[in-house]
């Protein structure tokens, strides 16, 4: 089930990264590599941190297949996909709970400290969308949007604390899913943002 | 003579690099990193993407002088090396061909999956441009201009099946250069580009 | 010794790196992952170049707690901390010889040629800064500023001509520092700069 929805999740992630790209004038090309950085680059970025080869996309080659299939659909169904708004961010919240637990699940397999698990977690849910944003020259989102960082950080911790006390992998799967999915949807719907740090003075360096 | 090539490419990639840098103003230093990253970029990408060490750069270290040599070099004569358009489009399109055939290579000696054979190719060609773009601060201009990745892919598609059909070596390395090798000259004078995916409204997130 | 000063170091890195966050508008999340890219990229960067893993905070992931707790104190006292430009630019000025002298030792270990020894110390000491100038989206600073990467350079080369000459370790750490910190200081007094090469004629690619 975590597998369909690993999956689910990669071909949301790369159909709203082939959108911004569009709004780039990207071509087709770009468009797809867009996609592969945004669904994939956080497994990646983790993989290399953990010294954990081959990586994903090296030993599945098809998931490339099937995210620059997907953003190829989504120049073709570019209006369409536009318009189901809300069931694209209930998807994108879905994958970044399900990245933050396949991260935690890579990083308790490597025998990682617990630190490192909540960070693996988190690296693979959001580092996609900043080499996303780095690569469309932006200002990371993650860094002043909605909770973001936030949920998949506390999405590890209730995982792994739960698998730490004995409780069942299943179980805490869904647990994860039950508390970081309404979390990151009600921040959506509220608006609910991590406090700002605005510093106006230059401190000359 | 495909090593020689890829010396003559590196050194190429390093020249046209300087030029970019220079027209951000940079210092002599980050003239050479910018180099560096350009003509080497592509290779350690592929080197980390599939565990390949030690890499080429830290095994073969004269290289880094090479490409920092050229980049001053390239300071001392600019005016020269900017009336030499058409040479340098011609050895940046070489570069492409050989990095791409190189990077293959390298793949197919990790036994790695022929999707991922085509991958490395393209990551080698491709990679050190892209970073140059972003510590320039541009948008690269391989997700927006004219054919290059897939001259890239064209041509290890080409390479690797003559491979996998049992083809020499040698004769596959003079295919790829005579197909990849005018593809990209012919689309720099047509300006042949991939279609573009231009999309407008903003999706809200 | 070298211990205490590379703590102090990375707590320095991430304040000031804190405080450029903060002239961006990031949340106190955007400000710890700034932090923690400044502080400890340039490690993560040369320890990916060498295949030298476990990287310096998987193994260690306190280093994380105390990067991000210096990022938020500095984001509670950030008046005073602006205030204190000048003992924060030569804490500054010890991180860079400091990072530059682990990052040396680091590749010695690793049994690297002597330019692999140098490149390392100056990866060390300049990358993580590079990072947080392309998430910040800038262009980075050490591209076009005073004297930085070489100081890093000098201060490599000193170090690692006196180790091979026979020295002890802790004599050129001394040397070395004694030499890299007033080189960096001086040059943030006097405004030395690298020449910059300027170049304006489009080439047209």
């Amino acid at each position: 089930m975590l597998m369909i929805m690993f999956y689910v999740a990669i071909t949301a992630e790369a159909m709203t990264a082939a959108l911004s790209a569009g709004r780039r004038n990207m071509d087709w090309f770009g468009v797809c590599i867009i996609a592969c950085v945004t669904a994939l680059g956080g497994g990646t970025a983790r993989d290399l941190f953990l010294d954990h080869y081959p990586l994903y996309w090296v030993k599945t080659p098809y998931v490339l297949l099937l995210v620059c299939g997907a953003a190829l659909l989504t120049i073709a169904i570019a209006r369409v996909v536009d318009r189901l708004r809300w069931p694209f961010l209930l998807l994108d919240a879905l994958g970044l709970v399900v990245f933050t637990i396949v991260g935690c699940n890579v990083a308790i397999e490597t025998g990682a400290h617990p630190i490192i698990v909540i960070v693996a977690g988190m690296v693979t849910g959001i580092v996609g969308g900043i080499l996303r944003d780095v690569l469309c020259n932006d200002i990371p989102l993650v860094f002043h949007g909605e909770l973001y960082a936030t949920v998949s950080i506390v999405t590890g911790v209730i995982y792994y604390l739960g698998l730490t006390l004995g409780l069942p992998t299943d179980l805490m799967v869904l647990v994860a899913l039950g508390v970081g999915f309404p979390l990151r949807v009600l921040s959506i719907m509220f608006k609910w943002e991590m406090p700002k740090f605005v510093f106006d003075k230059d401190m000359g360096e």
